[in-house]
């Protein structure tokens, strides 16, 4: 069954506009970007400003598919010593789709202006969702000291 | 810039395998599915058994890309008026791709076991991240009435 694993082709449905050419260490959280929409989905984007935050699925075009370590150093900080990719939020991973979850200051036609998107300009965007307490967080979820550190 | 928006091909990494053939309307919560991982990626979901939640992104494969219609009523009731897909979490849209927080009760080798998972058996996983509350969840985050009701 696993060795039928399909391919999966998605259509850019937006790109992500911002002053950040290369990522950054730290600071992404007061970045403010646009997300400028396919116009031809720009109805699609109706209401959405019903919501504080939302979720953007992003394609971080300059990793490849295909040409992941299975264990990296998180944060590429080789103090900490290396763990599993599906473990950390390393780009470079088998599928190089990053998922942030952002607050939505405006929305205007076919563009949302976020806050603290974690993704450089000219980035593709895949999904938008919006954020829903309830379901996309987890109430005392547990995680290991290494992720806080380094 | 948007007139040139990417296709972007994907390899799934896995498949969900459960008891669930047609999508629940209610109950996800309990459903404990197996998250099974393509052998050559075992060694990539080490240290994931240090976190107690996980986020999963799949695709939802019997809803095709480029069908979607830009507004639905969410959840399907048509008592709730139309809504701009994005501004939803219905499978319908443009990529069909799902997220969910899914809580980790098990990893062994290159299968995971995990519970609330929203997926049917045999669909596609994309990628597995940890959960990390400080960057995943937002406080105070406010949401329309509509997406509690109906």
């Amino acid at each position: 069954m696993v060795s039928e694993l399909p391919t999966i082709n998605l259509k850019a449905i937006g790109i992500v506009k911002n002053e950040i050419t290369q990522p950054l260490k730290h600071g992404w959280e007061k970045v403010v970007s646009e997300v400028v929409v396919n116009p031809s989905l720009s109805e699609a984007l109706d209401n959405l400003d019903e919501f504080s935050h939302i979720i953007v699925l992003y394609w971080m075009h300059r990793h490849l598919s295909g040409e992941a370590p299975t264990k990296v150093h998180p944060r590429g900080n080789r103090e900490i010593p290396l763990k599993g990719v599906f473990a950390t939020r390393s780009p470079n991973r088998p599928n190089p789709v990053g998922k942030a979850t952002v607050r939505l200051l405006q929305r205007q036609g076919n563009t949302l202006v976020v806050e603290g998107l974690d993704a450089i300009d000219g980035t593709p965007v895949i999904d938008i969702k919006p954020y829903i307490p309830g379901y996309d967080s987890a109430a005392n979820a547990g995680v290991p000291q290494w992720i806080t550190e380094g």
